[in-house]
């Protein structure tokens, strides 16, 4: 978290719960809450996970300094005792999680804590803003490079970021979804995510020339030239310029013109003819980036009609998730213990899809022998799947629709993350999360990942965990009647 | 900025653009840049400038520290003296700029910066991604503001925006633009923004029934009960439990039930019910405040509709600008200096709104006698306004529309904020940028600050500055033929 002090950043209800619970003392009651969204932003078939990683260095920072306890006494509303307790803080809960950079869906936890009441309120808010954030932004990252098909997708929306962390820790998203780089300069500082760029109109203009300033470039940065060159006229003035420097001024010092930029115009038209004038001019390896407001639509439209693209620099409809930009994260109560017993909770809601599953859980990935992901299976915590039995599989809301899988793997996706408050977890460094997130990403079929109309990916529930909803449910609509 | 360290955030470009000109020996050639914007988001008449003070912050604390520049160096792309240039950074330019709060309007500058090109350079990225961001959240909390007619409007949005300075800078923003207080405890305690909240579903659920948790609360807090009452069911048991709270807990105590919230259902119906059954039971004074997915258009409906609501709580949908989550504030260069005359430039488009308006601007916002405002003019710096003389209004578009107006006031928006490098500016706190920002949203006339199809609010040239646009527009044409 960069060394800075963000406890105060919660909502106030989460330490008005809390002294609730503590003069109520109830506070150390075990409870169990699940983090879940609802549905895939731009009507997806998958969103990706992020933000693990700050979410733990947020928890293992957590602490109450006397400055922010003067500040929550000068509000009058909160006891002693809880003060006291705040001052001590200690977390003490178990987190489990999904890997950083897997698909997930609907409906299925993400993330459990399962701790005293009094805990889990108090880190709700920071867990929620930081999973959504960077979750969305994965999301998004990871439907650009898929449109882009295997070209290069870079991150370029510092300057319409919503704030500072969003345009670091949206960098940081994108980069585990599969961009290359990013225009911003901290994320290589700190994480080591290359940083890219090159120039921009206000260089070119403030040369007397647009060749003087493409001289100025290339003389600079020989090894990494690239040229903008849609400041004036990019067919009649700019390409041609970029062509001259390559022959004035690299190819002397036996270097070539490593790329052109272009920003404005019909990008498809402009990227033919400019690889058509490179290569007359011998320079098939300068490579072609376009930005220009690009998004996953835009860029499978160029490609369609075979613009000629090496990399798409990728800018504010990235780093704002402009299409959709929230990513609808909840931290729902699943369980409370009452006497050394944990007892399912439920939230009943006409809205069918708004009432929550209820218990302690973890989600099972199926794999089958041809390595594809085939449904993901919610069940109660300690169910053991055994992989040499055939399973039953049925749609939770129809659960006539079923099928019987044979031969498959069973993978617990909630790993420990916490146990008793200590961090259990190895951390695995970005280039690693990249490969899990390309290697899940891969287990999902074409049909998941359709940017349009997807196939819609199975979260089924176990039998067991589905009769315990159905007769919650049940007895809560005879107390209701 | 919290003492963090945030000078690498900033577009790798910059630094290649300031060595290319450090290298080329014309880092110091005085150049000034605009910051502007092309369209209001959401289709409004209007925006919000916001952001002010955190631009301030970023340019006093900019230095480069011995860890910045050996990561520089090891780029290998930088020249030793530009990176001694860095070591021994000091900020020398100026900065003109509107106060907080105003209301501006597309392509008159809203902020410029006139010194050393490499200066300009080494700033644009913060300084658009600041203002951008709290542009953007100011502008959006202002229609949010307005829709609700009077009633309070509470920020929410920290579950869901976009990392954590989106919600600590988007509830600034949102603050400045008339919200009354947000969820987010940390812009209390550091910016006195006052905080609100109460619980969460999850608070009823952990106690054996509603009424148990009422009691809990209204115990903890006979002074600010606000009570959920929609989880379960909130006619025929929310609200009679909370009034049979205020009977046996708060009255006794000579208290009273300070309000109730809904959030969830039809929130027309239930809040006129919701009245209803508390004005029956004589707690007229017992305020109704809803949330769940609010935004502008929502709220006008609900008004509309007849309900019968207090507050607002509005959460994504403002902190993310979710309808548009973009604000379009860009950097351009508009003027270089020469021989030691500053030369207007100007970059061309072939989409006419995209070509800039060359040369160091001022903008006056002409007031008639009636108060209201009647237009922005954006002139050379150093034009003067006689007020005494009539002044003639054009559209810059269309010169053949035009006004005589007489008796008015013509403000220069643009005031000094840092000059050489030093702040020459007198910071104002949040309660004077907040009446700024309610004056100067009143001094518009309704039909500019209407949501759907407002007026276009007049932001015309000077004749002086029209003729210079027009002759390098012509210049330019001839050059290109």
């Amino acid at each position: 978290m960069n060394n800075r002090k963000l406890t105060m950043l919660m909502d106030f209800y989460e330490l008005t719960m809390a002294n609730g619970y503590f003069v109520d003392k109830k506070h150390l009651e075990i409870a169990v809450f699940d983090v879940f969204f609802r549905s895939v932003p731009d009507r997806g078939g998958y969103a990706i996970f992020a933000g693990l990683e700050q979410v733990i260095e947020y928890i293992q920072e957590l602490s109450f300094s006397e400055e922010e306890i003067a500040f929550l006494r000068s509000k009058k509303m909160f006891s002693d005792g809880f003060l006291d307790y705040l001052r001590n803080f200690t977390f003490t809960s178990d987190i489990y999680a999904m890997k950083e950079g897997t698909p997930i869906f609907p409906h299925e936890p993400i993330l459990v804590v399962k701790g005293p009441i009094i805990e889990c309120q108090l880190i709700e808010t920071m867990v929620l803003l930081t999973i959504n954030h960077q979750s969305l932004i994965a999301t998004k990252a990871a439907r650009i490079v898929n449109a882009a098909d295997g070209r290069a997708v870079l991150e370029f929306g510092a300057r319409r970021a919503h704030g500072y962390d969003a345009s670091i820790y949206g960098a940081r998203a994108a980069y585990i979804a599969g961009v290359i780089g990013s225009s911003n300069t901290y994320v290589d500082y700190k994480y080591q995510i290359p940083a890219i760029g090159t120039m921009a109109h206000s260089y070119v203009q403030s040369f007397p020339t647009e060749y003087e300033a493409f001289k100025s470039y290339a003389e600079a940065y020989p090894n990494d030239c690239v040229l903008l060159v849609d400041t004036y006229n990019t067919l009649k003035q700019g390409i041609p310029n970029a062509i001259q420097i390559h022959h004035d001024i690299l190819a002397p010092m036996g270097k070539h013109l490593k790329g052109i930029r272009l920003d404005s115009g019909d990008l498809t038209y402009l990227s033919i003819e400019a690889r058509r004038m490179l290569d007359e001019a011998g320079l098939y390896d300068t490579q072609i980036t376009v930005s220009n407001s690009l998004d996953e639509y835009l860029i499978k439209e160029l490609i369609h009609q075979g613009a000629r693209i090496d990399a798409f620099g990728v800018g504010e409809r990235l780093v704002t998730a402009r299409s959709e930009a929230v990513f609808g994260g909840v931290f729902k109560l699943s369980a409370i213990e009452v006497d050394h017993t944990l007892v399912p909770k439920i939230k009943i809601s006409e809205n069918v899809q708004k009432t929550t599953t209820p218990g302690f859980k973890q989600v099972y990935r199926f794999y089958g022998d041809h390595g594809k992901a085939i449904a993901d299976v919610m069940t109660l915590f300690d169910e053991v799947i055994d992989e040499k039995i055939p399973y039953r599989l049925f749609h939770p809301d129809y659960p006539w629709k079923s099928q019987m899988v044979e031969n498959f793997t069973a993978v617990p996706m909630l790993i420990p993350i916490f146990t008793k408050g200590k961090l259990v977890y190895e951390l695995p460094n970005l280039t690693q999360i990249r490969a899990h997130h390309r290697k899940e990403l891969h287990a999902l079929w074409p049909e998941v990942l359709r940017l349009e109309n997807p196939h819609q990916y199975y979260v089924d529930l176990s039998q067991k965990l589905w009769d315990l909803k159905q007769a919650m449910i049940m007895k809560y609509r005879r107390n209701e009647g």
